[in-house]
Protein backbone atom coordinates (compact mmCIF):
# COMPACT_ATOMS: atom_id res chain seq x y z
CA UNK A 1 0.00 0.00 0.00
CA UNK A 2 2.77 2.02 0.75
CA UNK A 3 3.87 3.15 -2.69
CA UNK A 4 0.26 3.77 -4.12
CA UNK A 5 0.52 6.56 -1.61
CA UNK A 6 1.00 10.04 -3.37
CA UNK A 7 3.84 12.52 -2.47
CA UNK A 8 1.05 15.41 -1.58
CA UNK A 9 -1.47 12.87 0.15
CA UNK A 10 1.84 12.05 2.49
CA UNK A 11 2.94 15.58 2.72
CA UNK A 12 -0.97 16.11 3.76
CA UNK A 13 -0.67 13.21 5.88
CA UNK A 14 2.36 14.82 8.15
CA UNK A 15 0.76 18.32 8.33
CA UNK A 16 -2.78 16.38 10.17
CA UNK A 17 0.10 14.85 12.01
CA UNK A 18 1.14 17.83 13.27
CA UNK A 19 -2.06 19.64 14.10
CA UNK A 20 -3.06 16.51 15.78
CA UNK A 21 -0.09 16.35 18.07
CA UNK A 22 -0.98 19.77 18.53
CA UNK A 23 -4.33 19.44 19.64
CA UNK A 24 -3.62 16.69 22.04
CA UNK A 25 -1.30 18.68 23.84
CA UNK A 26 -3.93 21.36 24.38
CA UNK A 27 -6.54 18.20 25.57
CA UNK A 28 -8.51 18.30 22.84
CA UNK A 29 -10.49 14.63 22.06
CA UNK A 30 -12.81 14.83 19.10
CA UNK A 31 -12.06 16.74 15.95
CA UNK A 32 -14.15 17.23 12.68
CA UNK A 33 -12.85 17.02 9.24
CA UNK A 34 -13.98 20.43 8.31
CA UNK A 35 -11.87 22.16 11.75
CA UNK A 36 -8.95 19.82 10.26
CA UNK A 37 -9.10 21.13 7.04
CA UNK A 38 -9.45 24.92 8.13
CA UNK A 39 -6.67 24.38 9.79
CA UNK A 40 -4.83 23.44 6.74
CA UNK A 41 -6.56 25.27 4.41
CA UNK A 42 -7.98 22.98 2.39
CA UNK A 43 -11.79 21.43 1.66
CA UNK A 44 -13.20 18.71 4.22
CA UNK A 45 -13.82 16.76 1.42
CA UNK A 46 -10.17 16.07 0.74
CA UNK A 47 -9.36 15.17 4.35
CA UNK A 48 -12.23 12.27 4.48
CA UNK A 49 -10.64 11.36 1.20
CA UNK A 50 -7.04 11.50 2.52
CA UNK A 51 -8.34 9.56 6.14
CA UNK A 52 -10.55 7.17 4.41
CA UNK A 53 -7.75 6.13 2.70
CA UNK A 54 -6.65 3.73 5.36
CA UNK A 55 -9.67 2.59 6.70
CA UNK A 56 -12.90 3.99 8.86
CA UNK A 57 -11.15 5.88 11.19
CA UNK A 58 -14.04 8.87 11.70
CA UNK A 59 -18.03 8.48 13.15
CA UNK A 60 -20.36 10.58 11.77
CA UNK A 61 -21.53 13.41 13.17
CA UNK A 62 -18.99 12.48 16.25
CA UNK A 63 -15.49 13.83 13.56
CA UNK A 64 -11.95 11.94 14.82
CA UNK A 65 -10.81 10.30 17.71
CA UNK A 66 -7.69 12.81 17.99
CA UNK A 67 -5.19 10.34 20.01
CA UNK A 68 -6.86 7.26 17.42
CA UNK A 69 -5.92 8.88 14.32
CA UNK A 70 -2.71 10.64 15.39
CA UNK A 71 -1.32 7.19 16.12
CA UNK A 72 -2.70 5.81 12.99
CA UNK A 73 -1.18 8.33 10.55
CA UNK A 74 1.97 7.95 13.25
CA UNK A 75 2.15 3.92 12.52
CA UNK A 76 1.52 4.84 8.54
CA UNK A 77 4.51 6.96 8.09
CA UNK A 78 6.08 5.19 10.58
CA UNK A 79 7.17 8.39 12.64
CA UNK A 80 7.47 6.58 16.08
CA UNK A 81 10.49 5.16 14.35
CA UNK A 82 13.58 6.98 15.21
CA UNK A 83 15.57 8.18 12.32
CA UNK A 84 19.03 8.74 12.33
CA UNK A 85 20.77 11.45 10.09
CA UNK A 86 24.09 13.40 10.10
CA UNK A 87 24.69 16.68 8.99
CA UNK A 88 28.07 17.35 6.69
CA UNK A 89 29.19 20.61 6.93
CA UNK A 90 29.40 22.71 10.76
CA UNK A 91 29.22 26.29 9.06
CA UNK A 92 26.71 28.80 10.24
CA UNK A 93 23.47 27.11 8.46
CA UNK A 94 24.98 23.37 9.27
CA UNK A 95 25.35 24.23 12.97
CA UNK A 96 21.97 25.53 13.58
CA UNK A 97 20.33 22.64 11.86
CA UNK A 98 22.05 20.16 14.38
CA UNK A 99 20.46 22.53 17.47
CA UNK A 100 17.24 22.68 15.44
CA UNK A 101 14.59 21.28 17.50
CA UNK A 102 12.06 20.53 14.59
CA UNK A 103 13.76 17.52 13.33
CA UNK A 104 13.42 15.85 16.83
CA UNK A 105 10.08 16.60 16.98
CA UNK A 106 8.97 14.38 14.09
CA UNK A 107 11.32 11.72 15.03
CA UNK A 108 14.50 12.38 13.36
CA UNK A 109 17.85 12.15 15.49
CA UNK A 110 21.22 13.64 14.75
CA UNK A 111 23.29 10.45 15.22
CA UNK A 112 27.00 12.07 13.31
CA UNK A 113 28.39 16.07 12.58
CA UNK A 114 31.13 16.19 10.41
CA UNK A 115 33.22 18.82 8.85
CA UNK A 116 36.95 19.31 7.37
CA UNK A 117 39.01 21.53 9.26
CA UNK A 118 41.32 20.95 11.74
CA UNK A 119 39.80 23.90 13.92
CA UNK A 120 36.31 22.28 14.29
CA UNK A 121 37.52 18.37 13.78
CA UNK A 122 37.05 16.82 17.66
CA UNK A 123 35.45 19.63 18.89
CA UNK A 124 31.84 19.81 20.13
CA UNK A 125 29.46 21.70 18.28
CA UNK A 126 25.71 21.77 19.80
CA UNK A 127 26.70 18.63 21.73
CA UNK A 128 28.08 16.93 19.29
CA UNK A 129 31.75 15.73 18.68
CA UNK A 130 32.65 16.73 15.17
CA UNK A 131 34.06 13.70 13.06
CA UNK A 132 36.58 14.17 10.24
CA UNK A 133 35.01 14.07 6.65
CA UNK A 134 37.40 11.66 6.37
CA UNK A 135 35.73 9.03 8.40
CA UNK A 136 32.37 9.62 6.81
CA UNK A 137 31.71 6.35 5.39
CA UNK A 138 33.08 4.25 8.70
CA UNK A 139 30.69 6.56 10.73
CA UNK A 140 27.53 6.12 8.61
CA UNK A 141 27.92 2.75 9.13
CA UNK A 142 28.22 2.39 12.81
CA UNK A 143 25.74 4.76 13.22
CA UNK A 144 23.24 2.68 10.83
CA UNK A 145 22.35 6.54 9.76
CA UNK A 146 20.02 6.33 6.48
CA UNK A 147 19.72 10.39 5.96
CA UNK A 148 22.45 12.71 5.39
CA UNK A 149 21.63 16.81 5.60
CA UNK A 150 23.86 18.89 3.48
CA UNK A 151 25.55 21.95 4.17
CA UNK A 152 29.06 22.23 2.56
CA UNK A 153 30.25 24.65 0.78
CA UNK A 154 29.30 24.58 -3.25
CA UNK A 155 32.49 23.48 -4.70
CA UNK A 156 32.36 20.65 -2.10
CA UNK A 157 29.02 19.64 -2.71
CA UNK A 158 29.26 17.05 -5.76
CA UNK A 159 32.20 15.36 -4.17
CA UNK A 160 30.64 15.07 -0.92
CA UNK A 161 27.31 13.53 -2.17
CA UNK A 162 29.26 11.07 -4.20
CA UNK A 163 31.04 9.90 -0.64
CA UNK A 164 27.87 9.64 0.82
CA UNK A 165 26.15 7.65 -1.69
CA UNK A 166 29.26 5.02 -1.43
CA UNK A 167 29.02 5.44 2.14
CA UNK A 168 24.96 4.23 1.63
CA UNK A 169 23.09 7.11 2.52
CA UNK A 170 19.47 6.76 0.72
CA UNK A 171 18.54 10.41 1.31
CA UNK A 172 20.06 13.96 1.27
CA UNK A 173 18.28 17.15 1.88
CA UNK A 174 20.64 19.51 0.28
CA UNK A 175 21.28 23.07 1.21
CA UNK A 176 23.80 23.63 -1.35
CA UNK A 177 23.01 26.06 -4.63
CA UNK A 178 24.23 22.58 -6.85
CA UNK A 179 22.20 20.27 -8.36
CA UNK A 180 23.47 17.14 -6.84
CA UNK A 181 24.06 13.94 -9.66
CA UNK A 182 23.84 10.86 -7.92
CA UNK A 183 22.28 7.80 -8.59
CA UNK A 184 18.58 6.83 -8.83
CA UNK A 185 18.89 5.07 -5.74
CA UNK A 186 19.40 8.28 -3.31
CA UNK A 187 16.36 10.74 -2.86
CA UNK A 188 17.13 14.46 -3.10
CA UNK A 189 15.48 17.14 -1.92
CA UNK A 190 16.44 20.93 -2.44
CA UNK A 191 16.33 23.67 -0.24
CA UNK A 192 17.84 26.58 -1.86
CA UNK A 193 17.26 29.36 0.68
CA UNK A 194 18.77 32.31 -1.58
CA UNK A 195 16.65 30.92 -4.60
CA UNK A 196 13.32 31.01 -2.11
CA UNK A 197 13.93 34.43 -1.33
CA UNK A 198 14.87 35.95 -4.76
CA UNK A 199 11.47 34.18 -6.13
CA UNK A 200 9.49 35.67 -3.24
CA UNK A 201 10.56 38.63 -3.61
CA UNK A 202 10.57 39.42 -7.22
CA UNK A 203 6.76 39.01 -6.79
CA UNK A 204 6.31 41.92 -4.60
CA UNK A 205 4.96 44.30 -6.69
CA UNK B 1 5.82 42.22 -19.11
CA UNK B 2 6.33 41.23 -15.76
CA UNK B 3 3.42 39.70 -14.81
CA UNK B 4 3.15 37.52 -17.59
CA UNK B 5 6.23 35.66 -16.93
CA UNK B 6 5.16 32.30 -15.13
CA UNK B 7 6.52 31.39 -11.71
CA UNK B 8 8.57 28.41 -12.86
CA UNK B 9 10.77 30.59 -15.70
CA UNK B 10 11.39 33.03 -12.87
CA UNK B 11 12.92 30.62 -10.99
CA UNK B 12 14.79 28.58 -13.91
CA UNK B 13 15.60 32.53 -14.81
CA UNK B 14 17.55 32.32 -11.59
CA UNK B 15 19.02 29.16 -11.87
CA UNK B 16 19.99 30.32 -15.58
CA UNK B 17 21.68 33.20 -13.74
CA UNK B 18 23.56 31.62 -11.08
CA UNK B 19 25.42 29.14 -13.53
CA UNK B 20 26.38 32.11 -15.97
CA UNK B 21 27.66 34.41 -13.02
CA UNK B 22 29.67 31.12 -12.33
CA UNK B 23 30.83 30.67 -16.00
CA UNK B 24 31.87 34.64 -15.63
CA UNK B 25 34.29 34.20 -12.86
CA UNK B 26 35.99 30.97 -14.60
CA UNK B 27 36.01 33.00 -17.92
CA UNK B 28 34.03 31.41 -20.14
CA UNK B 29 32.63 33.82 -22.61
CA UNK B 30 29.71 31.32 -24.73
CA UNK B 31 27.62 29.10 -23.98
CA UNK B 32 25.08 26.86 -25.93
CA UNK B 33 21.54 26.58 -25.19
CA UNK B 34 22.43 22.84 -24.45
CA UNK B 35 25.35 23.19 -22.33
CA UNK B 36 22.91 25.40 -19.95
CA UNK B 37 20.26 22.87 -20.09
CA UNK B 38 22.16 19.83 -19.33
CA UNK B 39 23.53 21.84 -16.15
CA UNK B 40 20.13 22.52 -14.99
CA UNK B 41 18.78 19.03 -16.71
CA UNK B 42 16.28 20.51 -18.52
CA UNK B 43 15.73 20.26 -22.51
CA UNK B 44 17.53 22.60 -24.96
CA UNK B 45 14.28 24.16 -26.28
CA UNK B 46 12.96 25.03 -22.92
CA UNK B 47 16.21 27.01 -22.26
CA UNK B 48 15.51 28.39 -26.38
CA UNK B 49 11.66 29.13 -25.08
CA UNK B 50 12.39 30.66 -21.79
CA UNK B 51 15.33 32.96 -23.18
CA UNK B 52 13.38 34.19 -26.51
CA UNK B 53 10.58 35.33 -24.31
CA UNK B 54 12.90 38.48 -23.56
CA UNK B 55 13.89 39.24 -27.21
CA UNK B 56 17.02 37.40 -29.44
CA UNK B 57 19.61 37.00 -26.94
CA UNK B 58 21.77 34.49 -29.00
CA UNK B 59 23.34 33.93 -31.96
CA UNK B 60 22.99 30.69 -33.90
CA UNK B 61 25.93 28.42 -33.82
CA UNK B 62 27.70 31.10 -31.65
CA UNK B 63 25.26 29.90 -28.93
CA UNK B 64 25.23 32.94 -26.21
CA UNK B 65 27.45 35.48 -25.30
CA UNK B 66 27.79 34.81 -21.19
CA UNK B 67 28.38 38.17 -20.22
CA UNK B 68 25.00 39.72 -22.11
CA UNK B 69 22.89 37.32 -20.66
CA UNK B 70 24.28 37.40 -17.21
CA UNK B 71 23.28 41.16 -17.45
CA UNK B 72 19.94 40.77 -19.61
CA UNK B 73 18.55 38.32 -16.98
CA UNK B 74 19.85 40.19 -13.74
CA UNK B 75 18.01 43.63 -15.00
CA UNK B 76 14.94 41.44 -15.80
CA UNK B 77 14.88 40.03 -12.24
CA UNK B 78 16.18 43.28 -10.80
CA UNK B 79 19.16 41.17 -9.48
CA UNK B 80 21.46 44.12 -8.92
CA UNK B 81 19.11 45.98 -7.09
CA UNK B 82 19.79 45.32 -3.29
CA UNK B 83 16.85 44.34 -1.81
CA UNK B 84 16.36 45.18 2.37
CA UNK B 85 15.24 42.21 4.57
CA UNK B 86 15.08 41.64 8.06
CA UNK B 87 15.13 38.78 10.58
CA UNK B 88 13.28 38.10 13.08
CA UNK B 89 13.56 35.76 15.84
CA UNK B 90 17.49 35.48 16.67
CA UNK B 91 17.38 31.51 17.79
CA UNK B 92 20.36 28.99 16.16
CA UNK B 93 18.40 29.30 11.98
CA UNK B 94 17.69 32.96 12.47
CA UNK B 95 21.16 34.00 13.60
CA UNK B 96 22.78 31.62 10.83
CA UNK B 97 20.44 32.68 7.97
CA UNK B 98 21.87 36.49 9.02
CA UNK B 99 25.88 35.08 7.96
CA UNK B 100 24.12 33.42 5.44
CA UNK B 101 26.47 33.88 2.24
CA UNK B 102 24.26 32.80 -0.26
CA UNK B 103 21.61 35.75 0.22
CA UNK B 104 24.52 38.39 -0.40
CA UNK B 105 25.15 36.70 -3.60
CA UNK B 106 21.54 37.21 -4.78
CA UNK B 107 21.39 40.90 -4.12
CA UNK B 108 19.80 40.76 -0.80
CA UNK B 109 21.23 42.89 2.52
CA UNK B 110 20.04 41.95 5.92
CA UNK B 111 18.95 45.21 7.46
CA UNK B 112 17.40 44.59 10.64
CA UNK B 113 17.50 41.47 13.24
CA UNK B 114 14.75 41.56 16.05
CA UNK B 115 14.39 39.20 19.04
CA UNK B 116 12.08 39.72 21.94
CA UNK B 117 14.66 38.54 25.07
CA UNK B 118 16.14 40.80 26.67
CA UNK B 119 19.76 38.93 26.92
CA UNK B 120 19.64 39.53 22.82
CA UNK B 121 18.74 42.74 22.47
CA UNK B 122 21.05 45.50 22.14
CA UNK B 123 23.70 42.91 21.96
CA UNK B 124 25.77 42.10 18.47
CA UNK B 125 24.77 39.34 16.51
CA UNK B 126 26.57 37.86 13.58
CA UNK B 127 27.88 42.10 13.40
CA UNK B 128 24.05 43.28 13.80
CA UNK B 129 22.74 45.03 16.67
CA UNK B 130 19.69 43.21 17.80
CA UNK B 131 16.57 45.29 18.04
CA UNK B 132 13.45 44.82 20.22
CA UNK B 133 11.28 43.73 18.25
CA UNK B 134 8.70 46.13 20.23
CA UNK B 135 10.49 48.70 17.40
CA UNK B 136 9.15 46.15 14.65
CA UNK B 137 7.64 48.63 12.94
CA UNK B 138 9.41 51.74 12.98
CA UNK B 139 12.76 49.97 12.48
CA UNK B 140 11.18 48.40 8.91
CA UNK B 141 10.01 52.01 7.71
CA UNK B 142 13.25 53.96 8.38
CA UNK B 143 14.99 51.16 6.43
CA UNK B 144 12.27 50.33 4.01
CA UNK B 145 12.59 47.05 4.33
CA UNK B 146 9.97 44.57 2.40
CA UNK B 147 11.48 41.20 3.03
CA UNK B 148 10.96 39.78 6.05
CA UNK B 149 12.75 36.46 7.44
CA UNK B 150 10.56 34.84 10.01
CA UNK B 151 12.20 32.43 12.49
CA UNK B 152 10.68 32.40 16.01
CA UNK B 153 9.20 30.01 17.79
CA UNK B 154 5.78 28.31 16.49
CA UNK B 155 3.54 29.84 19.09
CA UNK B 156 5.04 33.49 18.24
CA UNK B 157 4.32 33.15 14.13
CA UNK B 158 0.83 34.60 13.17
CA UNK B 159 1.07 37.21 15.83
CA UNK B 160 4.46 38.49 14.52
CA UNK B 161 3.21 37.83 11.36
CA UNK B 162 0.45 40.28 11.98
CA UNK B 163 3.07 43.02 12.70
CA UNK B 164 5.08 42.64 9.75
CA UNK B 165 2.13 43.46 8.09
CA UNK B 166 1.07 46.21 9.66
CA UNK B 167 4.93 47.32 9.37
CA UNK B 168 4.38 47.60 5.75
CA UNK B 169 6.27 44.03 4.73
CA UNK B 170 5.29 42.69 1.32
CA UNK B 171 6.74 39.11 1.41
CA UNK B 172 7.50 36.66 3.81
CA UNK B 173 9.93 33.78 4.21
CA UNK B 174 8.14 31.94 6.94
CA UNK B 175 10.33 29.04 8.85
CA UNK B 176 8.03 28.34 11.02
CA UNK B 177 5.77 25.49 10.55
CA UNK B 178 2.46 27.63 10.90
CA UNK B 179 0.36 28.46 8.07
CA UNK B 180 0.44 32.14 8.43
CA UNK B 181 -3.36 34.10 7.88
CA UNK B 182 -2.54 37.44 6.27
CA UNK B 183 -4.43 39.32 3.92
CA UNK B 184 -3.85 38.72 0.12
CA UNK B 185 -1.24 41.96 -0.28
CA UNK B 186 1.29 39.59 1.46
CA UNK B 187 3.44 37.16 -0.49
CA UNK B 188 4.39 34.27 1.87
CA UNK B 189 6.78 31.17 0.62
CA UNK B 190 6.90 28.54 3.61
CA UNK B 191 9.97 26.57 4.50
CA UNK B 192 9.76 23.78 6.99
CA UNK B 193 12.99 21.73 7.03
CA UNK B 194 11.31 19.17 9.47
CA UNK B 195 8.24 18.62 6.75
CA UNK B 196 11.12 18.45 4.03
CA UNK B 197 13.36 16.01 5.64
CA UNK B 198 10.65 13.90 6.85
CA UNK B 199 8.99 13.68 3.45
CA UNK B 200 11.82 12.50 1.81
CA UNK B 201 12.81 10.05 3.88
CA UNK B 202 9.46 8.61 4.16
CA UNK B 203 10.26 7.72 0.72
CA UNK B 204 13.17 5.79 1.69
CA UNK B 205 13.15 2.12 0.34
Amino acid sequence: MKKKIPEKTIQRLLLYYRYLYFLLQQGTKNISSKSLADLLEIRGSQVRKDLSYFGRLGTRGAGYDVMALRDTIAEILKIDKEKKVCVVGMGNLGAALVAYKGFEALGFKVAAVFDISPQKINHKIRGHTCHDIKNLSKIINEHSIEVAILTVPAEAAQETALRLEKAGIKAILNFTPVKLSLSKKVKINNIDLAMELKTLSFFIR
